[in-house]
């Protein structure tokens, strides 16, 4: 999946401006039209200002973000989609008494357009003459007597919130908290429940480490940072440490995550759910869960610790806002505690309940340790990708096919088929994220999702793009490859080829341990740059095991800020490579791989220095008739040759062992040796004619 | 040169241990031996205690640094080598009532074991146990009822003296400001005078701007800002704004600067200078220039304003740091001023007097504007460029067959005749800075400068590296190469082979403009990185036009850590291209050219994209029988095959015409073209008689 960036750092994120996709005429609310796609929210935005007038406030933000500053929230936290309509993973609504606007990215324009209803204003950010929000309130309000602009705290990341509360204030206005949230206050009817769905135990056969032993690990690193707490907000923090898993979050991503807040102390540790007694006490609902969670954490049903034991047991309190806000009051406090371990992640109210002089701010230890995979996480990593590739071997083998004989396929049924081929796989748990599956000029759209409206037919003539994934018990996938089923142009064969050479150039990279991401990218990037090509994105992010498809805190990106929570690639990392090139309105292509970091041998040692490598999980071949070999190096050649061979011993055997011979034979005809001399794919055939006339000339 | 940090960030610099010279029994005091370079301080710290107790301080720190944040000070600014008797660039002294210690880095172990008196504590940092300064301060103060630790805020970045303020806050003490600095008060004696040399403008045919239009340009950039006020008080930021040089910094560099500050407004401009009236009248000494600086600036000869002129005119004040601070204080007071520009790299006692809503830090116009050379500079860096490799290469010929044929040559006589030599060319100010200079295992050692306790025989047996430069009035140079006059080891030539892929791959990189250097540095280590190997400093740092041999803020590396003052590279920067090889204790391998950064034509082009690549300005040939060319890469050959040839037709011009046939040859022996196939150094005569034979062999 391509990465952006966290959400909650939405700023920061300079997106594709799709030149083909600017807005234009259709729908729009000049001429008239009524189109199905708008959400007349008329007489949500009013209730919200009557909301606004008890509160004294001049205008209120809506923010994308969920208390955990989750980069993909539930519907149910989809606040700002509910009060404007609009239901893009990024945008901001702001409301006054007058007026309401949304601001969003270049990607979203042609979407809010056709979503936001005739009495809000779209703000394009980013282009010319489109004020900031903190500009536009200050013209709003600027004669207005109510200077104070509300906003709820649980739902913006500190940095966020503070450079609001500074810019407001530049511009006259006051930000004030606003607890409870006011769209919670007036969202009550056809609100999506607050996501409620069972916990499971995670085995210790695919986590690899008991959530006991990491427990034990955080609390070490906790003292060598000298912290008396450690306060985890993040949803795949409490899934990763806990070694449990659930379905609260789906939608665009199906991140096996329950809501969920904890606090790890030097001797003890609290976990709040969601409806604790019922949580503890259910039956798994996975076939390969074992035990309830009431057991899995050593409690008893009302959550409290079973202190009788000799083991580590976790107290499980009720998942509450206000009453997890409570207890951070009471930690900070407390005059024993004198240092607590925040996240950069943690929202604004959270961060302002520690006094600044008990704040430490870093990745957490969960985080850390979570990053780098144990060795059962990366057998798992592994062997899911060769069940993931089966699949979509199965996929693009009988896509081909049908696509040539005439076979009526788009882009959401091709979408739907291979979601159905991956749940065939052993262990699948349903797809990681939406397949973006995007044909000719949608595959330019570096973040597209096919739906109903934009639905295109996948043929022959155009370029198909297919990024996709699947959570799976022992893993979690994401792959993406490019398609053409004609002869490609010579400029088409040249950006496959380019692209794939950067991709082989990040994968068989060397570099010394301590180099982050953001220091390698630019050698993915290095085949397109000759050209005067590049891609408007990042090159790989981090991926989870059986979590989130975007796992931080580190990544390989020149192409966003710099952010303090970036942290040196290292061993038993997975990230992706995932270069590409989009041309607007025409096609794009992207190959995307997983790898994993490891230390590797090198001809010559220094002290003290240790080099590091990455191997390739994801197998899955390429289409040999788009791929230019003369313009590769001897050395990217060897690359391939090898990382062909591996699939199909790998993936083949699989397909063999699945009897999807189609499928088998596909893979086979693209894994074949690529002949070369060294540096140059002239084969040595060809060069001996060449000499053997010579001679012969000479000779005779 | 070799490129570490600006020193007063010097906590960041990871400067190379060379285990090679890890302090021994050499001239330690245990064993009562007394050796000459070393400094009885004794009575210096005693005079310092006693203004201690005056001024009620537990203890006084004495950091590096002058009240510029220079990279190198002046002699009488050399307040630390004054109270320690250590000479090195980087360290810093504390006395308390008891004791005296001296922090320092790696590779001044040897030396400052060797200068410090009896009386001193090496603390040598980073090594394991050693403490932090506040550390052992909160240990040595422990007991003691007096807890404040003094130090000058004049000598201490801003970002420097908060860490210290926090760090000793931690450990139970209080930083005060100590103003004027207590080493002032007793350096009274022996003290070098205050540098006062002659400044001279700097004529408009070899700066390409005048300064008035700098000036212009520099309030344009602070309106964008909404600056009401610029302070400048980095030295080669006036030298540039005003177009005047001098040459106040001599010593380890020649930097041709003079103490000055300077405050920009939007309609005036006030310079800080010492003994403003003797200089503005001062005949000039530079040949070239042509008046004085009082009419140089527009001012009447007590520095006043010529107001009654149309043109733009320079108030100049006494240089003082006193009344600088108060005209700040004024400013800061001023309710009309609203926004003030400091850079990065202003004092504490600066930053101090502004209030903090009035803050605004960044690197100033001055050093944007400056690091981006105009065409008269550019074409100035690459004459004189030329003229430096001519001198160059009369001395590698000459030292060559001089070390061939028996003559002795050290390290120090040879940087003595490199010097002279370099002051035969035309418009040669002095070289840029003492050349590195080094042979066999001296050459390992990164920031090495030989003296005569050093100073080592250059023999056919060791590798030689010489690091140098030259000051012109129409530009600064810094080059670096290495040679070995006997067969290289495989291993030698492999190192040697890698530097100069590497130090190729950047000369012929081409990345989107936007990239930070540390995001192209690795391309540069990629070669080395293959094998293992990396070099422990940075690739590039910029380099001013007839000013600093280090130029700020933008640098190539990804060594250090991230700063807020690094800036993406632009066009019309230029650059060191320096990777090296370094075998503790054995030999060092440096290759270093300057570049010149400018926009490249590419095949393709994408909307919205400028493509970055870079020109080499330095000129000189590589030691061909050091090189493996069946290492390298056909396009890396190719622009080798190209370098050389501009190298011979640009210097061998010039020494045909300068008469220096010996040195032309040499180079000519060294630019020959190198013959491949494409992509290997396998010629075409063997491919023919390898195929032949096998034909043969065939038919027969």
């Amino acid at each position: 999946m391509d990465n952006c960036k966290r959400i909650f750092i939405a700023t920061a994120c300079i997106l594709n401006v799709i030149s083909a996709l600017q807005p234009g005429n259709w729908g729009s609310c000049e001429n008239g039209e009524s189109i199905p796609t708008r959400t007349n929210t008329s007489l949500r935005v009013e209730a919200l200002r009557a909301e606004m007038v008890k509160e004294k406030l001049g205008a209120y933000i809506v923010p994308s973000e969920d208390f955990h500053m989750s980069e993909f929230v539930s519907s149910y936290d989809e606040r700002r989609f509910y009060i404007s309509g609009f239901d893009g993973s990024m945008g901001t609504a702001v409301i006054t008494a007058t007026h309401a606007a949304l601001w969003t990215r270049g990607k979203y324009f042609l979407q809010a357009e056709t979503q936001l209803g005739c009495d809000w204003i779209l703000m394009r950010e980013r282009e010319p003459g489109v004020p900031t929000i903190e500009e536009w309130l200050g013209e709003q309000l600027e004669n207005q007597a109510v200077k104070k602009v509300g906003a709820c705290p649980y739902f913006f990341g500190n940095d966020a919130w503070l450079d609001y509360e500074k810019s407001l204030e530049q511009h006259g206005l006051r930000l004030g908290q606003t607890v409870p949230d006011l769209i919670d206050k007036i969202w009550t009817d056809d609100r999506p429940a607050f996501p409620d769905t069972v916990i499971n135990s995670y085995p210790l056969k695919y986590a690899g480490k008991s959530w006991q032993d990491k427990v034990q690990e955080v609390q070490e690193e906790m003292k060598k940072k000298n912290a008396d707490v450690l306060i985890v907000t993040m949803l795949d923090e409490t899934a990763w440490l806990f070694n449990m898993r659930a379905t609260d979050i789906r939608g665009f991503v199906n991140d096996p995550f329950f809501y969920s807040l904890a606090i790890v102390r030097p001797s003890s540790v609290s976990l709040y759910i969601k409806n604790k007694e019922m949580k503890l006490t259910a039956n798994p609902t996975d076939q390969e869960s074992d035990q309830t969670i009431k057991d899995h954490l050593n409690t008893r049903a009302d959550g409290s610790c079973r202190k009788n034991s000799n083991k580590m047991c976790v107290e499980v309190k009720e998942y509450n806002y206000v009453s997890f806000i409570m207890d951070l009051d009471a930690l900070a406090g407390n005059a024993t505690i004198k240092r607590i371990w925040l996240s950069y992640f943690c929202n604004y109210a959270v961060y302002t309940m520690i006094p600044q002089d008990k704040i430490y701010v870093d990745n957490t230890p969960v985080a850390m340790l979570k990053t780098q995979k144990n060795d059962v996480e990366v057998q798992g990593m592994t062997n899911s990708h060769i069940r993931d590739a089966a699949a979509l071997a199965i996929f693009a083998s009988k896509l081909e096919k049908g696509v040539k004989s005439g076979e009526t396929w788009t882009e959401v049924s091709a979408s739907n088929e291979l979601t159905r081929l991956r749940s065939l796989q052993d262990l699948n748990r349903g797809d990681s994220f939406a397949s973006i599956s995007s044909s000719g000029s949608n595959a330019a759209i570096i973040h597209y999702f096919p739906t109903n409206t934009t639905d295109r037919r996948i043929t022959a003539n155009d370029i198909y793009l297919i990024d996709s994934g699947g959570q799976y018990l022992d893993g979690t996938t994401d792959v993406t490859r490019t398609f053409l089923w004609r002869d490609p142009t010579a400029f088409e064969k040249e950006c496959y080829t380019r692209v794939l050479m950067g991709q082989i150039n990040l994968a068989m990279a060397v570099w010394t341990k301590g180099l982050f991401g953001r220091e390698i990218d630019a050698w993915a990037r290095q085949p397109l740059f000759d050209v005067g090509l590049t891609f408007k994105h990042g090159t790989g992010h981090g991926i989870g095991h059986y979590l989130s498809v975007h796992e931080g805190p580190g990544r390989i990106s020149n192409y966003h800020a710099k952010f303090d929570w970036d942290v040196p690639l290292a061993e038993h990392m997975f990230y992706s490579d995932e270069p590409g090139y989009y041309e607007d309105g025409k096609f794009g292509i992207r190959l995307e791989n997983i790898v994993y970091v490891k230390k590797v041998e090198t001809k010559y040692s220094m002290k003290g220095v240790t080099m590091l490598g990455m191997e390739t999980v994801t197998l899955f071949p390429y289409e040999t008739h788009l791929i230019d070999y003369s313009k590769m190096s001897g050395k990217q050649i060897s690359w391939l040759n090898a990382y062909n061979a591996k699939t199909l011993e790998k993936v083949g055997k699989l397909l063999k062992d699945q009897d999807a011979m189609e499928a088998y034979e596909w893979v086979e005809k693209r894994t074949k040796k690529i002949e070369t001399t060294s540096g140059s794919t002239t084969t040595i055939a060809s060069n001996f004619i060449i000499y053997s006339l010579l001679l012969l000339y000479l000779i005779w």
